[in-house]
């Protein structure tokens, strides 16, 4: 199997940065899809076959599939399925447990379902990661700063040594690093302050929630990262384009929406 | 459905503590269940007809379940179905998420398989709990302190107003606690640290990991917590009751293990 960073390293190389977030609700789908068997899958699987060509990663947020019990898992495998394997996969969960709670976990996204990385909640510590961590192949995006309104109320504390708790973290992720399969999210609704903590990130792939629905600018996020040299990341949006259009054009509109974002994005490298 | 928040204090009452955590691992259930249909629900079913009358709760490690998939499911439905009503059952994922996908969670878990009880990380600040804390009837145990080594990383962090991060979590616990549906994790690897804490804690829920093959001792916890008048908490111990014994008697020796832990917790009341 390709190593996942070598994925997405391949993705932005061709110009790729936009990772479509599969937040599929099977109340927001276009009504037509209900008559299928499986209608979350079948919506997935033609978003997945308009958008592959430019999509840059696909991120299953777990909690959409879960919720439907065995049957959501049934969408979850059938969406994998569609996913071709040189793209890269992001299981979104925010899993962190102890050792040996994680290692199931790990055990469960890596080898079961074969995803190429995962999101991870770093609050339980070095061991609580670890047993993803030892999967040298995949890449593991542990939170540092998140996109919502509730990241001030521990990320952004200011710790004893005058750091905010978001920067202690950075720096202990790239401690954690030495299987350089550590990536980091890092939430796009303060532009400043990613601008301001980009020398902390160094070489850190980054997986940027916040655009779109969140609220972030694309243009100007991308203008920073690349001014400041950086070039492995992921604009992860969900709703702004699987929701882009509710009628049976829902996966054209999907793909020009996605598209012109790629658009942007590559415009401001320049 | 009676409320979690009465249903532990009941248990308590009823001289129930120890929380019997179903970490049920394929690999370690004795060898002749493997010939039954569903070896892991078999096990369980057992466990608990066994333990049901001296359990204060049952505690769901859901990476046990999910690492096999929709199997894996089936053996968690099985499982709770085996469970009497009116004993507390908590899922343990340590969710923690934006928004929209919480509530995603929280509908998995408490009104799809219809937990009490849920295990949350609070990472992700207020608003990503929020969800889980609308359930007015469930009990939300949030992360404060837990019982890994890796606590240390960013847990024990001081910030600059002097208190460790888990200490200014737990006066967050008490501010969000506005619907009376609060507890914490709070690992028992450290009595003196749990002494010190006490304090702040308050009348919240405690949920205590640690016990057993973590390596805290029982008898001098349970005197800690009685001594400082707290009086509704549940100790957890999954492998040291589950895996007391390993062949036929599993099930009766799981029992008699959970009787004579209760029975050290009662006598440190006096």
């Amino acid at each position: 199997m390709m190593n996942a960073v070598k994925k997405l390293y391949d993705a932005n190389t061709r110009g790729n940065y936009i990772c479509v977030g599969l937040d599929t609700d099977l109340n927001k789908i276009p009504k037509h899809l209900l008559i299928e068997k499986n209608p979350v899958a079948e919506f997935n699987r033609q978003i997945i076959e308009a958008t592959k060509s430019s999509a840059a990663a696909y991120k299953i947020n777990l909690a959409f599939y879960e919720c439907y019990g065995t049957e959501g898992l049934k969408n979850l495998e059938e969406t994998l399925a569609a996913i071709p394997s040189n793209i890269l996969i992001i299981s979104d969960g925010k899993r962190g447990d102890i050792g040996n709670t994680s290692k199931m976990y790990a055990k469960s996204f890596y080898e079961h379902f074969k995803f190429d990385s995962a999101t991870l909640n770093p609050l339980m510590g070095k061991d609580s990661l670890e047993p993803f961590l030892e999967y040298s192949d995949k890449l593991n995006f542990i939170l540092a700063l998140t996109s919502n309104p509730g990241s001030i109320d521990f990320q952004k504390e200011e710790l004893k040594n005058g750091e905010k708790l978001f920067q202690y973290t950075i720096k202990k992720i790239i401690e954690w690093n030495v299987n350089s399969n550590c990536g980091i999210v890092f939430g796009a609704t303060n532009l400043e302050e990613l601008s301001d903590n980009l020398h902390l990130i160094k070489n850190l792939p980054i997986l940027i929630p916040g655009i779109g629905a969140q609220g972030g600018d694309l243009n100007e996020l991308t203008k920073t990262l690349f001014g400041a040299g950086i070039n492995s990341f992921l604009v992860n949006v969900s709703r702004g384009i699987i929701y882009k259009c509710k009628n049976e054009k829902f996966a054209e509109e999907a793909a020009k929406e996605l598209v012109s974002l790629n658009k942007i994005v590559n415009k401001s490298k320049k």
